[in-house]
């Protein structure tokens, strides 16, 4: 029995970031490689900061594919203003770190997968933190991974709060809703991990402190980044007071389900202006026996903070 | 100790109705009154409906009040065709039942409500089924009974599926957003029982069939009402095989928490279009320590349908 092995689909800004160094950190599970995806930046961005990042964390040899460039229904992609205002101009806090001497895996990033599903099955994890059109053509392409799959802990949507980017549509869900539709649509074996728990798990200057004092390499590129990330949020007058952990928090409940509390629903996604993006409950599937999707309601906050920390400050200390 | 005490603020359909029977089949509380209210019809017709179907299950003599005969937003009520065709002109499937020798008790509904907190306190529980016009009045007009009344459990909303009347909002919500919204955002204590699990309590003609068998005039009657409820659920074209107990499970919750599971949440309804009615979280008082309101998200289905008929076959057999 070897471990699990995960594939992130990133699109890397701050808290991708986080997400990466919360996968390399985790001996439960084997990152085998990520794939870009545009969203808090274009996707070949979002792919140079992924290389730099695992180089900076010291596994520059874990594959980075290209994903997809933009939405299964527009031809382009532009970046929000807003997400340049949260992960600044460079996606990681306008923060320089050294740029990693590999090149993107040649391969693509659909069919590495699909390969990976059929090579791994139900050995396999994969956590999209940005839009869902990577996995959407994914199984588009190949229908039978679906239900080979072992699970996706997917980072998206809003079912018991608004939205973020309108009052119904969380930020990833809002840039493909069509695809994400699809991907709820279908067998795959799901876990909503919303704006319900992620804006519940906050983090401060005080823990980006804690990495500056263990002064290394990576521990200081980290606490500027997320301080960046942090000043952000404030600016954007939730009060919450602190940065949210999304995309963290999703390899998190991929690595170790209790940390939240779940939901079966067979969901849908609104695709129809105004209400296009939101993630609801499918009512033509209500009553069915088995809901495809669980959806995370409740997370044990500090519980998450706390390995959270114990993991990211391992791994930088090492590197 | 006395049993708790309870006020049913309905607008009295078709499954208002069968609230009336379920709450006087209850040993378990003593229902004080019914207070009026308009949505499914206008509320003199509720009202006169509330009256007969008392006098028909043996209970002549509890009181009726008059509420609010339209939101706190407008000046009149025009009930929906949708209500029409779902509960019958006359509200109550277009079944003829003996007129109450019983008028409506002189005093304002909105006044009882304030009355019976100040004289129960933690014994009275506010089941309200309609619009929260009623209450939002009552509280407004005496805010300390906000932390008096013991719970309002109240049949509304929709938190993890679409609405009812928009694809955001549910018909009791959608008549008077403004006024469910200060309910929300009160100090009561709340459970919200919406389409949530409503929709999955279906009634279908099996059981009405048992009730005609039982040859008394109430269960005759109430046979003839709901089955022209099941049919004008056929005709929605919803598929869901029956129609939903919306308010009886409203009472039976009052009465018996533990046939749901709920999640709490602080919640807002929105009131501006195209959102308007819309029930959500209220992402400003996300990390509250208390949540006000105990939302609904799954139902022991066939525990209630099994309590839910030996009550009311209970009741008609000796009416």
């Amino acid at each position: 029995m070897g471990r699990k092995k995960m594939i992130l689909d990133l699109d890397t800004g701050i808290d991708d970031a986080m997400a990466i160094a919360y996968a390399l950190a985790s001996e439960e599970i084997d990152l085998i490689g990520i794939v870009g995806s545009y969203g808090n930046l274009q996707m070949l961005d979002g792919v140079q900061n992924s290389l730099n990042l695992l180089s900076l964390l010291g596994q520059p040899n874990i594959p980075v594919y290209l994903g997809e460039k933009h939405s299964m229904t527009t031809q382009t992609f532009n970046t929000m203003q807003i997400s340049q205002e949260i992960h600044g101009m460079n996606g990681i806090g306008d923060i320089t770190i050294p740029k990693s001497d590999q090149s993107p895996h040649p391969g693509s990033g659909i069919d590495f997968i699909i390969d990976s599903a059929k090579k791994f099955q139900s050995d396999l994890i994969i956590v999209p933190t940005g839009p869902l059109t990577n996995l959407a053509l994914a199984i588009k392409q190949s229908p039978e991974i679906e239900t080979l799959i072992g699970k996706v802990v997917l980072m998206g949507g809003a079912l018991t709060i608004p939205g973020n980017v309108t009052p119904v549509a969380e930020a990833n869900i809002n840039q493909d809703p069509e695809a994400a539709n699809e991907v709820f649509q279908s067998k795959l074996t799901i876990t909503m991990v919303g704006l319900d728990v992620t804006l519940k798990t906050l983090l401060t200057k005080k823990e980006t402190q804690e990495w500056r004092q263990l002064n290394s390499t990576s521990s200081r590129a980290f606490a500027d980044i997320v301080d960046y990330y942090i000043e952000a949020y404030a600016n954007l007058k939730t009060n919450l007071g602190g940065c949210a952990l999304h995309d963290p928090l999703a390899v998190a409940v991929a690595i170790d389900p209790s940390l939240v509390t779940t939901l079966p629903i067979n969901m849908k996604v609104d695709t129809k202006s105004p209400f296009s993006g939101r993630t609801i409950g499918d009512e033509r599937r209500l009553n069915s026996n088995e809901a495809t999707t669980d959806v995370a309601v409740a997370v044990e906050t500090e519980r998450f903070l706390s390995i959270f920390m114990t993991k990211l400050s391992t791994l930088f200390s090492k590197n």
